[in-house]
C-alpha cells in the first residue's frame, strides 16, 4: 500500500509519446500492491494502470507476467491487458525501473467478501487455471516448499518476539512438510498464486476482474485452489466460514473438477498456503524498514489458519459433503 | 502522501446512495494529501474526489473550506466543486469521520514548476483574490505570526538535532517578526495558505485547477504572494531563481496591482512564510509516528529560504526593477 518512487511529469509525458494514448491528463499515485508503485493515468483514451516494478520482483520474470496477462485476456479471463507501444513492446523503463501499462479495470475489491463473491472467484480461478493450460511459458515457483525453509532461517531468532512458540511451531510444521507428504503427481498449469480479495475486483457480486499477476508460476493448480481457501473462506475473527468454502469449492469444481487426488490433497496443501503466508509476512514483520511507507501485515492471523488445517481430516471438513467429489 | 483510513465496499456504497452519482465503478485510495484521507472515485456520472478529514483538520472548519469551493467555483476559479447529496448537503460522515465529496479536476501538478507555469500561478492567485472578497463566511490563520512561537516552542528544546544552531537562528527570526514590525494595515481577503505546485494543476502550460483548500483563511492577499515566491520562486539546490519571480510577480499584478505598501513589505512577508513552512515542517520532523505513512518534508529546505529572504533590501531583488509598481 504505498508509492515508492514519483515520476515527473515531463518524463511520464516522454514515455507516453511512445505510445498511442492521446494526451495525458492526469496521474495519482495509488495505495494499492506493496510490491510496486503503481499510477492511475487519465488519458484522452481512457483509463491506464502504469506500473514501476520495484526491486522486489525480478526484472527477468517481467516478460512472463505481462505475455501470461496478454494471453489469459485473449482468452477471455477478465484481467488488466498490457499496453504496447509503437514498437510493440509492452516493457520499458521509466524513472530507472521497468514500467508497463495496462488497461484499468473498474471494479471494488470486497473488503468483507461474501459467499456470492467467494463462489464467483471459484469459478473465475478455474475458468483462469484452464484459459492458462495453453499457455507457453513457465516460471518455478519460487515460493513452494523448497522456498520455505530459508524464509524460516531469516526469521527464527526473532521469531519467538512476535509470538511465544512461534520458533517451534513453524520448525515443527516445516519438518513434517519437507518429509516428502507434500504432493509431487497432481495436475500442474499456471496459477495466480495471491488471489486475495484485494486482486479480486467485483462490481455488485458481478466478478469484474483479477488483478496483479506479480506471483503467477507453474504450480500444482490445486495450490491455487488452497491458497485461495486461506485467503477467502475465514472470517476477520479468523473463524472458517464452511459455507463460502463450499461456494467456493463448488464454484471451481463446476468449471474444472476436482481430482480424487487433489481433493485428498487439500487439506495439506491449505497447510503450506498458510504457511507460506505466514513466512512472507513475518519476514516483513521483522524487517519494517525506518521510514516504510508500507504497513506490514499480521503474520499471526496464519498461525490460525495454519493450526484449523492441521485440524482437518479430509476435504469434507472444507464443506464437500458426499461423494468427495465437486459436483 | 497516505491514505490514513480504508473505506469498505459496503460502507461507501451507503454514503453514495444519499448522491445522485449513479453506480459506483471502483475507488483507489490516492497519494496525494498528508493531512487526509483521498479516494478518487469512477462512477457511471463520471471521476470524484471523495475526501475523509482527519484529525488534524477542525471539524468546524469544514463548512468555510466547502462554502468557498463552492463559491469559488461560481466565479470561474478552477477549484473542485463540492458535490451536494439530495439533501442539499456537501458534508456527512463516513468511516467515523467527516467526508465530502468533490469533482475531479484532470490537469497534472509540476515537480519542476517553469517559468509560464510562475506566471499561471500567479495570475490564478491574483483572480482567486478578487473572487474571494466578497465570500461571506470568514476563518482566522491559526498560523500567522501569533501562531508561530507555540510552534517553536514545541520544537525548540530538538531544533540543535536537526542542525546545530537552528533554535537560536529561529528564536532570532521569531523576536525580530513579533517586535512590531508584522504589517497591520495591508488588503486582506481570503488567502489559499499552501499553493504549493502538488496543489496547482496543469495541462501542459495551461492552469487547470487550484485544490486543496484546507488551509485557506482570512488574511493579507500579499502574504499568499510571499508564500507563493517561497513556494514556486526557488530551484531544487534552494536557489532563488528571480526570472520565475518576476514572472510570477507580473502575472499577479496584471490582475491584481500590489500597492506599493504591499511591495514594500513583501520581503517581510517572505520571511514571516519563510518560517512559518519552516517551523510546522520542523515539528512534524520531530514528531514522526512510529509506522507512520507519511514522509516528513525537510525543514532545512526552508532554513535556506529565510536567510535569502533576510538578505533581501527590497522587491526589486524578487526580480521588479523600475518604478517599484508591478506593470
Amino acid at each position: 500500500m504505498a508509492v515508492y518512487t514519483d515520476v515527473a511529469a515531463d518524463e511520464l509525458a516522454e514515455f507516453l509519446s511512445q505510445y498511442d494514448l492521446g494526451e495525458l491528463l492526469s496521474y495519482k499515485g495509488i495505495a494499492e500492491g506493496v510490491e510496486n508503485s503503481n499510477f492511475l493515468l487519465h488519458t484522452s483514451a481512457g483509463s491506464f494502470i502504469l506500473t514501476l516494478y520495484e526491486k522486489r520482483v525480478a526484472r527477468g520474470d517481467l516478460p512472463f507476467f505481462l505475455a501470461l496477462m496478454t494471453h489469459l485476456a485473449s482468452k477471455g479471463v477478465n484481467c488488466p491487458l498490457p499496453v504496447k507501444g509503437r514498437d510493440g513492446e509492452a516493457l520499458r523503463e521509466l524513472a530507472g525501473r521497468p514500467a508497463a501499462i495496462i488497461n484499468f479495470l473498474e471494479g471494488i475489491w470486497p473488503r468483507k467478501p461474501n459467499v456470492t463473491q467467494c463462489a464467483g472467484v471459484g469459478q473465475a480461478l478455474a475458468k483462469m487455471h484452464l484459459a492458462g493450460l495453453n499457455f507457453a511459458m513457465s516460471r518455478a515457483n519460487a515460493l513452494s516448499v523448497s522456498g520455505w525453509r530459508p524464509l524460516f532461517e531469516a526469521a527464527a531468532a526473532r521469531a519467538d518476539e512476535v509470538q511465544p512458540g512461534l520458533r517451534v511451531f513453524l520448525s515443527d510444521e516445516l519438518d513434517y512438510l519437507e518429509s516428502g507428504v507434500w504432493p509431487k503427481h497432481l495436475p500442474e498449469g499456471v496459477i495466480h498464486a495471491d488471489l486475495f480479495p484485494d486482486n479480486v475486483f467485483f462490481l455488485g457480486d458481478r466478478l469484474s476482474g483479477l488483478i496483479d499477476f506479480t506471483f503467477a508460476c507453474n504450480d500444482m493448480l490445486a495450490y491455487d485452489v488452497a491458497i485461495c481457501l486461506n485467503a477467502w473462506c475465514f472470517e476477520p475473527d479468523h473463524a472458517f466460514n464452511v459455507t463460502k468454502a463450499r461456494a467456493f469449492l463448488n464454484a471451481y469444481g463446476r468449471e474444472r473438477r476436482l481430482s480424487e487426488a487433489e481433493q485428498d490433497t487439500l487439506p495439506l496443501l491449505a497447510r503450506g498456503a498458510a504457511i507460506r503466508f505466514l513466512l512472507t509476512r513475518l519476514v516483513d514483520w521483522l524487517n519494517v524498514p525506518p521510514g516504510a511507507l508500507v504497513k506490514p501485515k499480521d503474520p499471526l492471523e496464519y498461525v490460525r489458519k495454519l493450526r484449523f488445517h492441521q485440524s482437518v481430516n479430509s476435504v469434507r471438513d472444507y464443506g464437500l459433503s458426499t461423494s468427495g467429489l465437486v459436483v
